[in-house]
């Protein structure tokens, strides 16, 4: 099986060669797609949404990610074998998370020119470097083939660091906004295991002054239509919702928008 | 065979996610999306495209389908073997044509943890709940394995009423606006089989001074370009189009505009 | 393996049953969809994306193109065998630029019934007539079996002629805008092996202040973010794009604007 995730947008046929490229190398690999509506070059959104559902990919899954602003310059295209998977694509902090989750068995580069297309373009390493590599290790093609191993240790990180819970607050972020509106923010649901249990709660945005005070388990139930709630996302994280609403336009929130919580016993 | 559809989008990875669930549980299955653009909880829209579509899908292929306004609410889960295929997702309305046009021969609500994913969260059953069965099914689980049955009779329907045809005159409604701006009404076929040969038909819109008079079998021929012209849809309901151009912005129309349709023989 | 594209985009669900289509007739076939968003009835911009796409796909491929402003008009509904593929769609012209850069081995009309739904539609021969023959062709059904030869010559071509290189200048125009903003320019590489050593070379816009005089091999490095570049796009024409930017926003350039490239020794 191989997993694919870009930012090319499904208007321009791209995403399609890709999947042409590792058809004619791994016949007999399934592929399916993440997403490929990335903000363009956005790498910590693709490296959030990469987070969210690797884990639900059969053993041995190999993940082609090609959200690369770096494309022709000097940075590194990878294959790492970590957990139960493999990740291929350019290293720029792409695969932050799972180095952060999963213990990383090898790395290497993709330096390899049997395990590429016989042309490689300046611009489109999707097709020409990382699709190939996907297939061959989908084909059981070993690690090793493909170039100089990479130390874990050098591989690159986005500087993803979890908010601090302190006595009465949480400086927190938004890690993503989704089809429906949701807020999803960047404070795990670990860190608040008390979240329902407090006797208040509230939401507050930086530069706003909307302030959300509901809290909801359910979807539905509880609070009317059009008010915003906090309530825990598939994702593991803290969200914020409106029922058969948008909150991020409900509240005036974009994705840059810092958030900050407020807990009281 | 599995044939997905829901309101996700596809910009959030959740796809993805549930292709990897059904993967991981029955890897040979073929995975098929209908659509992942329904209007964000719109029941009455995707029932509709869902009617359009089943079938054309190969026999015991399994439909599932998630557009959940109630999910995390008490609203069932249910798994439906109607026709030749089988259908699973909330049990909100979303079969209703089916129902209406396929025998049923068993429904059962999603109970059993066995096929479920181990933790269940209350806001993605899409990923939890419904991918699971729908690969299960797809793996030859038996109904009855997954749950309680429900009565055919008790499953939530829409109130969907065809149109009354009086003496000259039909009121009716939108079904959809397809991407090229053709307006499908939600009058079939069946009922103006003498629609191209009654002496005079016309077109009238709530609201709007708009009228189309024009009648054509084929897009090609016959009126001119931007001309709206009335025309029998591929799916089998009475549609307006324009040649070469978008009919519903042409004639200011919006999905909940009642249509009138005058007849004279 | 059968490759989709069309103008349907892919919230109607039409995408979705011509795949139930094709999985019903032939199960072990591979889908693969290249895009499903060419703007409404734009024939010239399909038939470029599938020149950039079909060569990456694996011999004997099946591509099924329905870009059909014609439908149920009396434009052929046609199959061609050429280079190492099949091509299915609508005589329009679609396949113009895989006739120009491949042997033609054959080309039949689809009249056969045998190989279409028993009911053919006069709106959706995506689903009725291409789907089906692509499937047929996908199993192995010969091509004559589908029904009476059409002469290559006779073959519908669009009026794709390259630019011709003056002196001093190159009149051309733009293919595609694609997802990130780049302008594919109609000016292929081949006319131009010099780009990088000529002592100038510059890009003017029809009715429009703009100039692009900066050139690079790579979209890294060299000008500063926010300067437009000229490069050598992955598909093989001159492109011209902004690092970490949209280059036709920037350049407020359009797909029907006229481009000349001034070049000096």
């Amino acid at each position: 099986m191989v997993a694919l995730m870009t930012d090319f947008g499904l208007g321009d046929g791209d995403v399609g060669v890709m999947k042409g490229v590792i058809a004619g190398i791994a016949p007999q690999a399934q592929i399916i797609d993440i997403t490929h509506e990335i903000a363009p070059q956005n790498v910590a959104s693709a490296a959030w949404i990469l987070s969210t559902a690797y884990r639900y990919f059969p053993v041995g899954t190999v993940f082609v990610c090609v959200i690369d602003p770096g494309v022709g310059s000097s940075r590194g295209a990878i294959a790492v074998a970590a957990g139960d998977w493999f990740f291929v694509g350019p290293d720029n902090g792409l695969f932050s998370y799972v180095y952060a989750e999963q213990p990383v068995h090898g790395a290497v580069l993709l330096q390899n020119p049997a395990y590429q297309l016989p042309q490689v373009s300046s611009t489109f390493h999707g097709r020409d470097i990382f699709a190939p590599a996907g297939a061959y290790l989908a084909r059981g093609v070993a690690l090793h083939e493909f170039g100089a191993p990479v130390e874990p240790a050098a591989l690159q990180r986005l500087p993803i660091e979890p908010p601090v819970r302190r006595r009465n607050s949480i400086e927190a972020g938004i890690l993503h906004i989704d089809h429906f509106g949701n807020i999803i923010t960047s404070i795990p649901l670990s860190l608040v295991p008390d979240l329902f249990d407090l006797s208040e709660v509230r939401a507050e945005f930086a530069g706003n002054h909307a302030v959300v005070t509901q809290r909801r388990r359910f979807f539905s139930g509880g609070a009317a239509d059009g008010v915003p709630f906090l309530y825990g996302d598939s994702s593991g994280y803290v969200g914020i919702a409106v029922r058969n609403g948008n909150a991020a336009r409900t509240l005036g929130v974009s994705a840059t928008t810092p958030v900050t919580l407020i807990l009281k016993e």
